[in-house]
């Protein structure tokens, strides 16, 4: 049988369709990210990868969602290792057929994704559904792993959250951001094993000298996550929900006992998690900035709302139901204008990592 | 550029989901087909084989459509693949990890598949969108593939059906059973042409030494289509929807121009193709029947107007619209009360051929 991880992975899916509220219209900052990227994967491509005489080179995009940004990321690995290919003067080593697998939750919406597809494209597409929190692909099939955005989602919600007699109860919050110390230690250790998990999975999927490429949102040194513009998001929806169990239409409990399984990491917690591992060598790591005008002004604070609502309607929605979700984002979208100030003076800089990995 | 073939294969997906006309719930003829291959491709597996040291052994249903059928196949081909290497002395044959590829057109309903993909399965699972009338794999990467009651459908209707000057014309019929043999001639040359098509993509995607499954329903010797189940319900399908053309609920150019794109070859033909391209040695080709009692009794009429419907509502309501399709299967399930001696007399036997082809 093939091993799942111990660690049963919640299925949190993206808007799907290609509606107002879709993810496919509402990822311009995961877009950001990977726009900021092309450039360093390009040079990771080209300093790092090792050209073989392989017959088929695989790629992987795990936690791929739907919408244009995985296409685009694909598109930038193929061109860049089809390049270093074409420079390459080793005689055996004509460039190989892509073979690329979009991996995402089961509840995903594949559908979507495969319509999109560019009809004429370079390279073999499949969809591989599951989570990446366990083993997804066989033994050294993999060359390149490539994952934007996703590995901020925990498995699961650290259990003792939600045990009112724990110092890491997280009464009236919807994630550790201005929380005490306890919740996000709790956070924390999700995060590590988490982890380890998926580090012990693709240590086995890569082939060696096989890169992964990981970008992420991450925690700048020093800076408490309330001042990060995501730590504010998610303080801001936190407000707006203790203000609608306050007039009585949701309850206390139901906010109390809902908390957002997404972390923001820091390098070191990251370096150590991979060393502990032992089967990647850290080829790159840094901290680099999305976008400057990010949440700044109406129009990027309406970006900002539909964004959130894109990632996030379907989690709430679970934990709430349906009927309070126009209200919920209409009552952050006043929010985001009343913390206009704090919004704006937030740390804009260094909340993304960019790291490459090679299985050695 | 992956190269798609010049064909630009039509898509007519099953009826998705799990409700009571959906293919899930109606695909039990094919199931059947599903069970009488059993032994024989367990035999196939443990005679044609050739067991090797590969660390991944791939395998892809091509059509595989959704429901249960795909994952009963796949699973019966690992068994047997396992059984083999178990069996198998060779020091460097220990059993491989196991990656299957679910393909069907990319409207197939692939949610609902993965959804039902067992939580514990002893395969890596991986869906691939896109017509099998042309490359889906790269080079020299499957192992074995798998095809049950898909290769029926052709990749377009004949264009010169529906050119009214032509001797092709198919004026008041839906399928070549009871036509003149220009229709038929017609439907002959789509097939020999997507054949030709399918076996120059597989020769490129299996390894040497690969093995090919082939099962398709199939014109047994000296029997007119018009005696066959098949060709009986194609016939009382035209019926039913000229008798509403008569009634004015639809046009008779309507119907003229609507033509089922499926085809059921005969020994003769499948093996002149085969051997016309040349990358595949025949390594078993039979005749074979499906169940005795398919379409005997008001059970059976019942169940094969059902069948019928899951197959085939989505391409008739493309072309008329959904408004006919219950008033349709009524008429066409009181058309097989009519014709049940017929029905019950028409040659059950020998109307599926089974193939086992290998790479050589």
């Amino acid at each position: 049988m093939i091993k799942n991880s111990g660690t049963v992975s919640e299925s949190h899916p993206m808007n799907g369709g290609d509606g107002v509220y879709s993810y496919t219209k509402n990822s311009s900052l995961q877009r950001a990210a990977t726009n900021v990227a092309k450039t360093k994967m390009d040079d990771a491509i080209a300093e790092k990868l090792d050209v073989s005489s392989e017959c088929t080179f695989r790629i992987a995009d795990l936690g791929c969602s739907v919408g244009p940004n995985t296409l685009i990321a694909v598109q930038n690995i193929i061109d860049a290792v089809q390049h270093k290919y074409q420079l390459s003067q080793a005689p055996a080593s004509h460039t190989p057929e892509f073979q690329v697998f979009f991996n995402d939750h089961v509840s995903d919406d594949f559908n979507t994704l495969f319509a999109s597809l560019p009809p004429k494209r370079p390279y073999f597409a499949a969809a591989v559904p599951g989570s990446f929190h366990g083993r997804l692909f066989p033994e050294s099939s993999l060359h390149f792993v490539h994952s934007s955005y996703a590995l901020q989602w925990l498995s699961k919600v650290p259990e003792e959250l939600l045990n009112k007699n724990s110092a890491s109860w997280n009464k009236g919050r919807v994630h550790y951001t201005s929380a005490p110390d306890e919740v996000a230690h709790a956070y924390g250790a999700q995060f590590a094993e988490d982890m380890a998990v998926f580090l012990d999975a693709r240590a086995k999927e890569l082939v060696t000298g096989g890169l992964m490429v990981i970008i992420m949102p991450a925690i700048p040194n020093g800076i408490p996550h309330s001042r990060t513009p995501a730590g504010l998001m998610f303080d801001l929806l936190g407000f707006s929900l203790m203000d609608m169990a306050k007039e009585g239409l949701i309850s206390e409990a139901q906010v109390d006992s809902f908390n957002l399984p997404v972390y923001a990491a820091s390098v070191k917690e990251i370096t150590e998690l991979v060393e502990r591992n032992g089967c990647f060598s850290i080829e790159r790591m840094e901290i680099t900035t999305p976008r400057q005008s990010s949440i700044d002004g109406p129009a990027s604070r309406q970006a900002c709302t539909m964004h959130l609502r894109a990632g996030m309607e379907g989690i709430i929605t679970k934990h709430f139901g349906a009927e309070i979700i126009d209200q919920l984002f209409h009552r952050f979208h006043k929010k985001t204008e009343e913390f206009s100030d704090m919004m704006e003076s937030s740390s804009k800089e260094g909340t993304q990592i960019f790291i490459v990995l090679k299985r050695v």
